[in-house]
């Protein structure tokens, strides 16, 4: 096969292999000098990120430092299966069939090569690599469930894998919140991402389930600004300087073998109240923040990148930025230096009939959308535990937002080639 | 403002009238340059799509005859108003707003411009327009409703906007099903969607409230050929050729007026058993489908687009293209040449749980996910309803796939500048 291999279409690939003319005699061959101009012009939708970490140098896996692509779909997985070899077989099939899709190839091969019960679902057939990148995590109940050590991993449970503390104003839903393992799938294509993850659905039958899922969506202005979230405001002015990441974001010695170079995920479904929000003029949307709506720019500053002065006051001698505004409480400097590495898209569930909160009471249809919240940390209890532990209490931002699932994920170190993702865990 | 008014963005709308220095004081100027470059080499994906009908010839709405986008939002509204004027208000905004938005252009003005309660929701600031169409129809139940004729508009219902029947396997949930309008927006960003249907719902509060809605996708392959729905088979193959769409999409002289130029559009939501799909071999799969997987050819054809040979028969005697199959029952030479424009998404709501009804046999949690089924019409009678009424029955698809939702609505012709849709009902 000729060409970059990180950068052409599942077509393209399948032709090459002939498997076109096997399952069905059709002339595929005839479509590929053009998808290959297309993918060519496509620019960074079409491009593939590597799957594998490099040979040499710290192994992370993709989806974290990755710029982040427009579309996620994230699910959570509980495994089924009372033995050990199935998880690493599982584990396995996953590490190897991530691979093959992050280059734009189906999971595993079509029939009549493949004589499998199962095989690709071929929604994703055509479509360029679209930047994929796919990471796998482990939740607490991985390693203890129901105080069964089930896989004789709970020893090995990192102490930064904490069991989730109860928030001010949590609202989770069980069946929405948790589970064993966790999957997120990133791509450029809301299709190629959905494609991934139903791929490693349908593998780990018998062995995992999913538990719940949750697509998402960010789009980025085509300036490479900063995208909005769902109520209108810039979201992700400020994380951590690439060079603070072995800081801030990866794991290092303090954590098992396995885990270094890893993170750890904390993942929260935020339900906005639009409606209510859409009621507020624009001031007071900009007090809640603590930031500018058009501009991103914190209060009493021009640029979106501007340093916050939270001492600044106005002519009453209040906070240009409030106390119980969104941005202080977050900021890095109010929180002993604490800071995480937001990544978050939004989402949209449709309607469902909700009771408002906030005057005038109304009872009725409304979104089930907003903030599908994933930041990953070196260690959750100096991360998002302690920013959020304050924010949850005192964020004025609270009276429209209600966290109502999520989980916590110890995401370990990227696999080179020949590795399986996790596999220091099970030597 | 210089340029092409088709094709700027928002954030440059918004500098050009100077409401970034007066909402903020933001230097938001400086990032047009860069933006109108971005714009410029983005291709289809940052262009406008005319929302006005031309001066002359037919008007049609959008989002119809308009090359399919890679995304929609779809939303049912019931009016809560029995005052007719208010329905004019409203559907003078929807108009105005969505004529804006089509070009890129916020909504309303946002704050301090605005002085009404409310104003644009922002998130689709920055973002090019991105294709944006948005068509409004009424439901059976906008001129009839529990018996009441609200608008005085009960004589003005066309015959074609029939009571839907009840079709075979029919599970229609009553809370995602009809509604007293519909408003389509289909964009090649999902957040352009959503905002583009949040900001109507926004302006018609008080007047008419959300029912339910529908994210869709669809994601065409770089070199323009026929998407994949999440079965895996192309999907809109076999659509009426564009001379044919005066005779087969636009209601003609058999319409009131202000249908004339307009559509019938029946919606369904139709969830797909993917679990089971995915448990089935190619072949089968082949068989239910009457085309290729990979090819999209039929059935003993070679190519996507050959013309089915329906009396083809295998050495058995068995026909090549099953008689259950769906392709078969769907064709337009085996319905009397009863033909539909389809432009249908995919949707994935997540995942519930849900018994699967084909062994072997599971209860546990299972995508919500499936096909967003639109098609137009000159007239349902003899399109949907007539090629459906029979697949209900026979379609050996229908093991898979569950009609879950959905609803008829008449679009009617477009508006050109200085009308509002469906102007011609209230005069």
């Amino acid at each position: 096969m000729s060409g970059c291999p990180f950068h052409f279409s599942r077509r393209g690939f399948l032709s090459a292999l002939g498997i076109a003319a096997a399952a069905g005699g059709a002339g595929l061959g005839a479509g590929i000098g053009a998808t290959a101009v297309a993918d060519a012009v496509s620019g960074g939708h079409g491009k593939a990120e590597p799957f594998y970490a490099a040979q040499q140098g710290a192994a992370h896996q993709g989806g974290i430092a990755t710029p982040p692509q427009s579309h996620t779909y994230f699910a959570a997985f509980d495994l089924v299966t009372d033995k050990r070899d199935d998880v690493i077989a599982l584990l396995k099939k996953w590490t190897e069939s991530s691979a093959r899709m992050a280059k734009g190839m189906p999971a595993d091969a079509i029939a009549p090569e493949n004589a499998a019960d199962t095989h690709d679902s071929g929604d994703a057939l055509g479509l360029p690599p679209s930047r994929l990148t796919i990471n796998i995590g482990f939740g607490p109940t991985f390693f203890v469930k129901d105080g069964k050590d089930r896989y004789g991993l709970a020893s090995r449970r990192p102490e930064a894998l904490v069991d989730m503390p109860a928030f001010s104003g949590d609202q989770l839903v069980p069946e929405h919140t948790g589970g064993d393992m966790s999957v997120q799938a990133c791509a450029d294509d809301p299709q190629v991402a959905f494609h991934a993850v139903r791929q490693l659905a349908r593998l780990a039958d018998y062995t995992a389930q999913i538990r719940w899922t949750q697509a998402g969506f960010a789009s980025s202005p085509p300036d490479g600004g900063t995208p909005r979230n769902l109520m209108g405001f810039k979201d992700g002015t400020v994380n951590p300087a690439r060079p603070d990441y072995d800081k801030v974001v990866w794991a290092g010695r303090e954590a098992p073998d396995w885990m270094q170079g890893g993170t750890y995920l904390v993942a929260r479904r935020i339900r906005i109240a639009l409606e209510h929000w859409d009621k507020m003029k624009v001031p007071f949307q900009e007090q809640v923040f603590g930031r500018q709506k058009l501009s991103g720019a914190p209060l009493g500053g021009k640029k979106e990148f501007d340093i916050a002065d939270f001492n600044a006051t106005d002519a009453d001698g209040n906070s240009v930025i409030a106390e119980n505004s969104h941005m202080r409480l977050a900021a890095a400097v109010n929180n002993d230096g604490a800071q995480i590495l937001r990544r978050a898209y939004s989402y949209n569930n449709g309607v469902n009939v909700t009771a408002e909160r906030w005057p005038p009471w109304r009872e009725g249809m409304e979104y089930d959308a907003g903030l599908l919240f994933l930041c990953y940390q070196r260690d959750p209890r100096t991360g998002f535990i302690k920013i959020f532990d304050k924010m949850s209490k005192f964020d004025i931002m609270n009276q429209f937002v209600t966290h109502v699932g999520g989980g916590l994920f110890a995401l370990p170190r990227g696999a080179r080639q020949g590795e399986f993702i996790g596999q220091g865990l099970f030597v």
